[in-house]
């Protein structure tokens, strides 16, 4: 092993002072209102009258960050700080304001006396700035509120981006979280010569809020075992004393960029690599709460879970407290650190990295800065050919493969494709014609469709895709995220604190927009027969929509060309959530390119070819859908009533966009009340074939005029392995059902169709009977084609 | 390292035979529905229609069920199976039925050749049994067909079962997900006195759908580095010629149970340990499809991806697709296996234990039949004194507190408290009086509240906490979650698939019913003004309420007595998800004890002490609240009004039980329409002050008389670190707010109260200067009080 030469005294006196002045200045945020410098011993009135904020995790970020300043500088990297703990919140906001990315940004806190108190004064206090490292923190793109996603953001971050080291801290508590156990196999995904690097620093202060941790009482020996099993080469810093604790860090830091450069550099050169890379992870121990109060009213507080947050309380009623304060703040010699003027003294602001180079400036955290518009294909090449409605069958999903594919043929280094194994399962298998799955490890003879550069990104793990994901977007490039609609929910919290995170960065002017969370959710709910009832959940999009209206759209195309013009949409689209709900198997065809484009468009609209109403007549009953199952179902609910009742007046409506359901003023794709009368009508019965919980739509639609008589069929949590057919019978979604519920609606039919509604019940109950006793649908439903698809008369335009 | 001796060859060949059995029943279930011994050659209606299962992991975990069958009768053990990968579940079927324990339940499915094809055909089939190892089969409580949870799930179980071995199969596509990952971290927690074993089997198939597996493909020495890295004696099995193996899983087997009785004796006899137990797992590496086809159409199939689902399809219609199946099957000798009547032979099925002792009749499995009511003090001991309305403050989750301090001390083995590291943090710390948390680890002098017996088990993981509590319960105990609201969204997933695991089994005759599960959302998202947005998210309930309304409970107590009411409730109901809201911080209390019983029996109802209507007089609005901060301020609001306007008639309207708001013919708790317009009126304005998002009061009451009329105020995702008072003025739900939109919603009103409506707006912009100057709340705000507890002229009751 390498000797790495040691810190010189001198550049370790400077270190640790620029240390000192990130402490002290992350006190003074916690603690004071005023009196920034402490030019005059402490009064009540300097202190916040709520003290909001957590020291625990703030000195070790702040020592990571010292030194990470000092190998920028030293070897020219491009560094970003991804910060696990991000209720450390005022140690980036300390760092950033020492090395003047912040004033940069906020030029109210200036880099003087005047600027100190302003930083104080706002940190966690109205109209000022969050607690965490939020999306306000400069060099932020993680804000760890919620612990459990960094190490998979910094992966993210650095995929196809060679240069860029993400330094990643993960503290004890986080690491405890399931998302984060398994972003530790990132590096199996890594390929040196393509992406940069992870240096994960595995932060162990000991203590979560109120315990020990795991990961913080376990035995170095195990430490090195486990990071060995995941195939790392973990490196030890621990102590508590300064002087050594720098010399360590600075050693172990050196030797870790080493191994980085060495399997860069191999890989780089085309040189055959003996090994897989074996990346270096930096494990270090040191105090909770560390250069804080030992202990408060003789309770011990430093090494301690005391010190989470603030550590001595009450300082404005208390004196004691207060000269606990005082004196812990003195202790860092704030005269040693900042000039009469309240300026970072010259000899230690110099040792901060300049310009782009500094971890708060970084462009890789502001990834809007770096990215390059999407160069999409046309969709023409890849629509599928509808020459009829109905009469074409194809799987939608798998034209978006295709389509997907010219995608990845035109941006070789700027889009990825994300999922839990189910890429070829959700027959988007395409792809694989231009690329493979990414895949390190040694490739068999027989294995398929992986690749070292493969750019599909697949493991058994949402949250790391969605993880992923989040890390390529928020770094400033393209993807998508496909798989299977019920298992979407394991990433519910995830999608939360995203559309959080977007929903703040929108109003940041210096934030620049960045591409859209695309979701590709197929294998849905009606399909998924196969597998059975835990396999069937629609209920994402119920909880997409609690986000701001700004942020999110969900899309339910019908068929494949309205897939293709609705995920081209997406891709284009920046600072949202976009969410598609697609089927994969082979379905009915409805439209041409031309009519999906002016559909999706629209969002919603009559589809007069399938209704029986002259243009500008009233119809006796509206037939609605939206989600490719529902629509196929509607369809031939109308073809057995324009059979049963030929003079019957159906008006079918088929929704693509989902938000257009809402009113103009709660969401803007919401349509205005006439253009939805015109639609809906304002009176008349609206039977409406829903692909999910049939609530959503009534939760959509609560204050249209003609509310009272929507009529909405969906899932309503029946199902079980069986046939496709089966499943909407069981939902009562199917056609004979929504047959039944338009006749029982419809007013004009009342009194003349007693003996139709005895032959749909028959229906129903001859289906019982057949796929019970032959294991699959009813030969009629198998076979079932719209009626021009069939030739036999059909009104198709 | 004692050696084990060897398994002797008669036993050998018994076993394999007993595995050939299964995998023949197996293979059986996917493919046919008639000639299920191969009396003659097979014909394609003897083949299903639709082929649909998975074989991949079957012959597995079938090895493993034979050989624990085996342990288990060596040694008389009581052992519970969990099936990680669940979707092998024909192989559990198949043992199940070996068994009997599946004809003992299911009775039509005989030991017999007419049973076996009932056995056969059933499998996926309409009308039939799931594919995946569902509620229907028996020894399961672990469908597996969404994966992460298997190993969660058995710890669960075994806490506090010290008799009982879970032996636990973990698939490889399973091992990458995040909840797994993290699971391992449960030796950590598992008391060798007081629990049960867990012995996880890690089964590396090598494959997941189309892809290989991150630890299928690690070496050796890595998989051995990780899992004694997190604290394991890992024991590797390897291979796949079925003598070798079998001999290798019979030794390795006898060594791991070897060292689970070794920590088990010394921790039961009051030995001091040397060390922690470094409990056993194994590793067993087999072929994914092993003994399936090798290859179909020149494509490998054995011990590849092409084996996870049906290793060779179309077998009705292709002949050669036929003869493979015919020869697989036939490879298994069935008349080496079966005799003449289609029973399994008496030699074989002698190898299975009997009565209680099979897998498959285990009453761990079917938790409800061990389950022993919980023993519940009375909750007059803990209630708070509440003389007259707002007069006490209290924190009503301390209360709550004191109340599980008396659980825990009457229910020394039957329950446990399971949170994230908040169980301090949530104010419950009565419960630390009696007892502390879970450590296994040394404690140190100044650790607080942690012991090797504790029963508060906190991991900073949400999917460990829900996992455990999940085993716990499924295995006949009691317990509750108490989690921060925002983040229980992690386990959105997890909560979804046990609603649907309850949604059978209520239905399944032989399923005795277990104890709910129970959430306690604290740190609610009007309480999380410190840490700011990530924190802040009322949306679970709105993800809780799409499942089966005879399954989910939502109730937000808005004072401490009428928490201890809901909480005494729900601990004592069955087969439930109870979902309790319920703050931490000083508030005022409003009832006592007695109207706390009677309010929460009715579920809502109006507050006449707090509004200003007489009995029998129409109210001119409606002033309701759900949710404590809610409820405080619309009371605040009611003051400002009785102020304002002496005349009006305000009837106060609290809901306590989200569910009472829909129809009767929605939830069982739902109101009668008469009952409903009683309480919110058919035609008045209705103001309602929500805890969570608007859409969800709106979505429970859209179909009643007077939705048209509501008004609803609550989180409109806007949040941010500051005052818990702006808080609510951000979203509108402040009583300045619920002020202005009765006055502006009240037809008496209109034109008399423009000066009212300044004044309020002004108050409004008061408290925006105020905040943004002091950084805490109007000192009004801060000081309010109802009215009678002022004792200054209000009409308490």
């Amino acid at each position: 092993m390498t000797q790495y030469a040691s810190l010189p005294d001198d550049q370790l006196h400077l270190l640790d002072r620029y240390w000192r002045a990130a402490n002290y200045l992350s006190v003074g945020q916690i603690y004071l209102m005023d009196n920034p410098l402490l030019r005059e011993p402490l009064k009540p009135e300097h202190i916040k009258p709520r003290l909001l904020g957590h020291w625990g995790t703030t000195p070790g970020l702040n020592f990571i960050y010292a030194h990470l300043n000092r190998a920028i500088r030293q070897h020219d990297l491009d560094m970003i700080y991804i910060c696990g703990p991000g209720h450390g919140g005022p140690g980036m906001v300390a760092n950033t304001w020492l090395e003047g990315s912040y004033s940069e940004i906020y030029p109210q806190v200036s880099q003087d006396a005047q600027g100190m108190k302003t930083l104080f004064r706002q940190f966690s206090f109205p109209g000022g700035i969050p607690s965490h490292a939020a999306p306000e923190t400069p060099g932020s793109i993680n804000e760890g509120g919620e612990l459990g996603y960094s190490l998979s953001h910094a992966f993210g971050a650095v995929f196809d981006n060679p240069s860029l080291i993400a330094a990643c801290v993960i503290g004890d508590g986080e690491a405890e979280t399931g998302p984060l156990a398994s972003s530790w196999f990132g590096i199996k995904f890594l390929n040196a010569a393509r992406d940069g690097a992870v240096l994960p620093i595995l932060h162990l202060n000991g203590y979560k809020i109120a315990n020990p941790t795991i990961l913080g009482r376990s035995s170095d020996e195990d430490l090195l075992h486990l990071f060995r099993g995941y195939g790392y080469e973990p490196l030890i810093v621990s102590g508590h004393e300064p002087e050594k604790m720098h010399r360590q860090m600075a050693q172990t830091l050196e030797q870790a960029l080493e191994r980085i450069r060495h399997y860069q550099q191999q890989a780089r050169s085309g040189e055959a690599a003996e090994e897989l890379p074996r990346w270096p992870m930096i494990i270090m121990r040191s105090p909770k709460g560390w250069t804080g109060p030992q202990t408060v009213d003789s309770k011990k507080v430093e090494d301690f879970w005391r010190a989470h947050q603030v550590p001595v309380s009450s300082c404005r009623e208390d004196d004691g407290h207060r000269q606990i304060l005082e004196e812990w703040m003195r202790s860092y010699q704030p005269e040693d650190l900042f000039d009469e003027q309240g300026r970072l003294r010259p000899e230690l602001a110099a040792l901060a990295p300049e310009g782009d180079k500094r971890m708060g400036a970084t462009p890789w955290a502001n990834g809007g800065r770096l990215r390059r518009e999407l160069n999409t294909p046309a969709i023409a090449d890849y629509a599928v050919d509808v020459t009829s409605p109905g009469e074409t069958q194809a799987e939608s999903t798998a034209a978006l493969g295709a389509y997907l594919a010219g995608i990845f043929q035109r941006n070789r280094d700027n889009f990825r494709l994300f999922g839990p194994d189910e890429t070829a399962s959700n027959r988007l298998s395409k792809v694989f014609d231009v690329t493979s799955r990414t895949w390190q490890e040694p490739v068999k003879p027989y294995d398929e469709q992986l690749a070292a550069d493969g750019r599909v990104m697949e493991i058994l793990s949402e949250h790391q895709c969605q993880g992923w994901l989040e890390g390529y977007l928020l770094t400033g490039r393209h993807g998508l995220f496909n798989c299977y609609e019920a298992f979407i929910h394991i990433v519910d919290s995830m999608f939360n604190q995203h559309a959080k995170w977007l929903k703040v960065t929108r109003k940041l002017p210096w934030r620049e927009p960045i591409s859209s969370l695309n979701y590709l959710l197929s294998s849905h709910v009606w399909r998924q027969d196969h597998n059975g009832y835990s396999h069937q959940d629609p209920g994402f999009i119920d909880h997409v929509v609690n986000k701001k209206a700004d942020i999110v759209r969900v899309y339910l195309p019908p068929d494949a060309n309205t897939l293709l013009c609705v995920a081209d949409h997406c891709l284009k689209t920046w600072d949202r959530i976009n969410v598609i709900v697609a089927g994969k198997q082979p379905a009915p065809q409805w439209l041409n390119l031309e009519a999906a484009q002016q559909h999706c468009a629209a969002g919603m609209g009559i589809w007069h070819w399938a209704g029986t109403v002259a243009e500008g007549e009233e119809p006796d009953v509206v037939m609605a859908c939206a989600g490719d199952v529902p629509t196929m179902e509607t369809l031939a609910a109308v073809d057995l009533l324009r059979d049963y009742f030929p003079d019957l007046r159906i008006q079918v409506v088929n929704v693509v966009d989902l938000m257009a359901l809402q009113t103009a003023e709660q969401h803007p794709h919401g349509l205005s009340d006439e253009a939805f009368d015109a639609i809906f009508t304002a009176d008349k019965p609206v039977i409406f074939a829903f692909h999910g919980y049939p609530s959503l739509i009534h939760r959509l639609t609560y204050p249209r005029n003609n509310h009272g008589n929507f009529h909405v069929r969906g899932f309503m949590e029946e199902g079980t392995t069986t046939t496709p057919f089966d499943m909407t019978v069981m939902n009562e979604l199917d056609r004979f059902h929504l047959a039944q519920e338009a006749i029982v609606r419809t007013s004009s039919l009342q009194g003349r169709a007693d003996a139709v509604l005895d032959e749909l019940a028959e229906k129903i109950a001859e289906h019982h009977r057949y796929v019970r006793e032959h294991g699959e649908d009813l030969p009629e439903v198998r076979g079932w084609k719209w009626p021009s698809a069939q030739g036999d008369g059909g009104a198709p335009e």
